[in-house]
């Protein structure tokens, strides 16, 4: 526990982005969660639907925890919060349409009775516990997103949230500069910043200019205007209503997440789309081309995404016009560039006009490096704690901060349950608290690890070959020839030469054992998976999965046809 | 088969990168192979090792095929070569380092007798067939590349082989400019040419730029240096090695394909590297930090690579120092974004400098939208046929050709199998041919297909639950409790009471048949598919896939234990 004069900063989750997806404070005996979201699997993890923050520490230490601030309302930021109060009930903090997203979420899962969720605002000032805290409007991608000035024992720590500067937003008003610049002509004993863009040069640029492109292009597109983006960019969106209702175009919304969370905005009142412009997807073949806009997910190629099926040719409703415009407004999360090029191969094969890329069709929600200084030199803090990056930005981070004249070790990089503690002003590194992460696959948390997902890789590489083999409990004499079953090996109506090489050779596996005595089923098992797994190797130079059946029988019996 | 006055254009392979691996041209009854090119699988295609154009057509006129006329020894363009002579021996004609490689290559297969290879050099006139060829240099990102000039019965077909316009290349001359021009002076039917890069706006920069970079920072690095690059990139390898001699420092290469094409080279000069400077990895520790330079496979961030290893820190034989240099010195190729980010983080995390990306320390081997005007404007087509390009590059090749003055239909975009055929002077799309691709797994060919792939890719997501019954021949009746067996599902040792519960299920499944008095084991399979597989999801949101296996038995027993 800390010492009543002490501060502590633990990073929980995040791999790849680091301490992105929760972040805990803590001062005189009380705990306070910063946002509480999921990360997801990379290629490496197969089956995965969602990882989860190792929330052993909150868990172990919820008679003081005192709730959870959130600072927006993407999923990184929120989506672990059901699995925190399934568990136990908490205190919930944030702006509107991010407390609406969360209870969204809702319906998905059941959730103890108990927590309580109350709605804050910028400039409000918000005790809880121990903590004095305001709020700070921040640009993000996102509507209602904000960063935080949390008054603590040791000064002032400011949060940015993930936060860009446009200074020329489309929806409310800039980043709240005047803020940061209110707090850093004081003491600010530490930042905490967003650093997803730092190895990127200059300034994001403005959510204006791709409004202004939206609108000229979906005032030139010869037909049909086809635009996917997040589902959570709101704001995008709402450009692209804005400029197809200028045009007479209706619209059509396609994708279960986007039709949510417009449904959600709208009701508090952060979308709006007039009465008589929306329409079903079941009517779009009555709308002339050139009258007809359609927002769809998708944005990352995701293949089961409606415009993946689209550019595959195989979804139900939509196929591709002649003069369709389609524009990605989005840029590609790591990983996700070849199913994305692989989408816009398929658009532009069927005849579409693809425009995709960062600058005209999408800037980024993030700060890059000239934002990121911008804010270091307005909140002036003694210490920084990068976050929401990956290695190599931490470090980027790293490379600012000096630039600006801090000193290296000033910069504190967080490993998942890193912890940094301020004493007297100073602060330093701790001991660490658990904090891996959980894989969620169905309904299970936590029971898909290494070893699971490593027979999965393999699986996916090879498939899997069984030798099925019955013998006598006490003799382990084979009652019946043996079977071969696979999945994943070959194309089995096409190779039943080789199954059946493969069967003579597990046969001869078992007659081998039997003539040398050998009665004991393990021995068995372990010379069919070396003895098979080398054969087929030979015969195919694969290496499939082999898992031996073996069924122990009694009696007098025997499998012969 | 073409007429006396007709050429025929064929394109052969290319998922992706269309048209790039294989090309037949025909007239008079004779085809002329250029390249014979692999593929490599995507994430869609697990466990395939390579993928190979379909050569029905060749195989098919076999007795009227001239033989192979290659362009350079990237794995693209020669891989599939040792397949198509395992299978007929044929002649191939190529420049001294690309017939080098493909020689080396033939260490791994079985070729028939009866191939010949013939070395060819550029302002050479060969006479193959009816067609008369000159070999035309162009620069690339391998040594001894070359285009095409082909005088057909349709007049001069240019070929530009994979190519860019070095100003400044750091091995040899330039692309040959004067050739294409003294051809684009008189009249050419068709150019067929390499459009990789052709949605990138001006030039590709020069390879000169990269070599002064690499000296100044293998001069100024604290540390080791450690650089990597495709391990055909010869070139890039020798001015890291020139650089590395200058500084004193010695140098080690790691990496089996890395290995190889530096043996390959030296052999025929094409790389060189002092006496005395190259040392073995084992030497490497008793060699003082700023001495050393380490040239090393794995620029994708290929799991099994070295550096990949060493990222990792689960190389054997090397780990990071904190003052090392890294250099990754090459762009990544769609779909290995993640990998090589992985890779790079894991460096930087433990201390090593990292340098990467276009510019500085790497240029792309293919000409960027500019070169491909300049080759335009030299060559003068009457028709184009763009290669080597994903769709939307085949498709911004076209509006690249437009803003030159050439109408749409005179630029022939071929799909695998696609076919333009010249009468007349006149171009025009004719039948296609079987232009498909094959999956190479190992040692089969084509025998994994879609059913196989779908299958891994579905084990890979959820794993596969084997309920295990045998049952009466006769009766269907079981003889023994059933057992179940998974991989890829749950772990095991922290499952036994889900594991047992769906025994249970299996259990019930088959009583309810017997008691029903069902005794067809087809019933009995499909009854435990579908219910273990509902069950299964029921009780863990998963889907595995599930395959029961049922062993009848005959006579008098049980497998009680």
């Amino acid at each position: 526990m800390a010492h009543d004069d002490t501060l502590r900063i633990i990073s929980l989750g995040g791999i790849g982005h680091i301490g992105k997806n929760m972040t805990a404070l803590e001062q005189n005996g009380e705990i306070l969660i910063i946002d509480c979201g999921i990360m997801f699997p990379d290629e490496e993890q197969p089956g995965i639907d969602v990882i989860l923050p190792d929330m052993t520490y909150i868990y172990e230490n919820y008679e003081r925890v005192l709730g959870v601030l959130l600072t927006h309302g993407h999923e990184d930021h929120i989506g672990a919060l059901p699995y925190l109060l399934e568990r136990m009930p908490l205190k919930v903090w944030g702006t509107r349409l991010t407390l609406g997203l969360v209870q969204a979420k809702f319906e998905e899962f059941d959730i103890e009775e108990g927590s309580e969720f109350t709605e804050i605002e910028q400039h409000e000032q918000l005790e809880i516990g121990s903590f004095k805290i305001e709020p700070i409007r921040v640009n993000h991608s996102i509507p209602d997103a904000v960063g935080f000035a949390i008054e603590t024992n040791q000064g002032i720590l400011l949060h940015s949230g993930d936060f860009k500067i446009d200074q020329t937003p489309t929806e409310g008003l800039p980043t709240d500069i005047h803020a940061f610049a209110r707090y850093g002509a004081g003491e600010v004993i530490a930042l905490m910043v967003d650093v997803t863009n730092a190895t990127e040069p200059g300034y994001s640029g403005s959510e204006r200019v791709v409004e202004e492109s939206l609108r000229r292009i979906i005032e030139e597109a010869p037909g049909r205007v086809i635009l996917t983006t997040f589902a959570s960019n709101i704001g995008r969106m709402q450009s692209a209503v804005d400029a197809s209702v200028d045009m007479g175009r209706k619209v059509a919304i396609i994708g279960r997440s986007m039709e949510q969370n417009v449904r959600v905005a709208s009701k508090l009142d952060r979308f709006e789309i007039p009465d008589g412009v929306r329409v079903d997807v079941r009517e779009i073949d009555d709308i002339p081309d050139r009258r007809l806009t359609i927002l769809i997910t998708g944005s990352q190629g995701e293949p089961l995404s409606a415009l993946s099926r689209i550019a595959r040719g195989s979804h139900r409703d939509i196929s591709v016009h002649k003069q369709d415009t389609v524009i990605m407004s989005a840029s590609a999360i790591p990983g996700n560039e070849a199913l994305i090029w692989k989408t816009i191969n398929g658009l532009a094969r069927q005849g579409a006009h693809v425009l995709h890329g960062e600058g005209e069709v999408h800037v980024s929600g993030h700060a890059k490096s000239e934002e990121i200084k911008l804010l270091m030199n307005l909140s002036r803090p003694r210490y920084a704690i990068p976050f929401h990056g990956e290695y190599r930005h931490l470090l980027g981070f790293s490379d600012i901060a000096q630039d600006l004249g801090m000193r290296e070790e000033d910069v504190f990089i967080l490993e998942p349950g890193g912890v940094v503690e301020f004493t007297d002003g100073r602060a330093r590194r701790a001991e660490s608290v658990p904090g891996g992460s959980l894989n969620v696959d169905g309904l299970g948390v936590g029971d898909v690890g290494d070893v699971v997902l490593d027979d999965r890789r393999n699986l996916a590489q090879q498939g899997i070959v069984l030798p099925v083999v019955a013998v006598r409990r006490d003799s382990c004499e084979m009652v019946a020839e043996p079977e071969i079953y696979s999945r994943g090996f070959v194309y089995v109506q096409e190779s039943e030469e080789l199954l059946e090489s493969i069967r003579q050779e597990a046969k001869q596996t078992a007659l081998d054992l039997q003539n040398r005595g050998i009665d004991d089923p393990e021995q068995l098992y372990e010379q069919l998976r070396s003895r098979i797994g080398g054969y087929v190797e030979r015969l195919t130079g694969r290496r499939p999965l082999i898992l031996p059946v073996i069924i122990p029988v009694d009696g007098n019996c025997s499998t012969e046809k």
